[in-house]
């Protein structure tokens, strides 16, 4: 696995739908750039034994974490504890790019 | 613990050496942004058990992993696998924030 990475040479969005980019991945973690064209979302889901972050590199996000719900742009850090259920979409009209780390990758 | 966080509210930085800033922890992993002042450094150390990652959000840092060395700036992500030997300092001028998350935490 390559030590060093560049978020921008990762980086590619999907006309069809939001787009995961792999940076990093072992059996503890895993370190994803998610990128969304205005409008795309990643739907509520839960992972019952594992803890996200979103981190905002670019653009605007609409947050839902369980009953809180937020607009955060970059900078902002959102964290997706292990039954929580979580979503976020790309109200626009920039794209939204994320940092998303997760421990430990899902199973 | 509180869900939604912003980088510049916990980013701190200390005259007297670099400082590390908690932003979310728990038994999976802990997210943590550091603050190098020019001249700054964490030296080189190892963690057998647990993975690191360091995201440049500011600033030029010089890492080590293991026989690497890479001067990097913002949007660089870096991986510091368990057992790796890694390290970082701030060649300055400007200072160095990093948005750092390692799962496990350390015991």
């Amino acid at each position: 696995m390559e030590v060093f990475r560049a978020v921008a040479d990762a980086l590619q969005f999907s006309a069809e739908k939001m787009k995961k980019n792999g940076l990093f991945a072992t059996d503890r973690f895993f370190c994803d750039v998610y990128a969304f064209e205005p409008g795309q979302s990643q739907g509520g889901h839960r992972h019952a034994g594992s803890d996200k972050i979103y981190f905002v590199l670019q653009g605007t996000g609409d947050f839902q974490v369980d009953a809180e719900r937020r607009t955060l742009g970059a900078g902002s850090v959102v964290f997706c504890g292990a039954g929580s259920e979580h979503a976020v979409s790309n109200p626009g009209p920039e794209r939204l790019a994320l940092l998303v780390f997760m421990a430990p990758p899902p199973r």
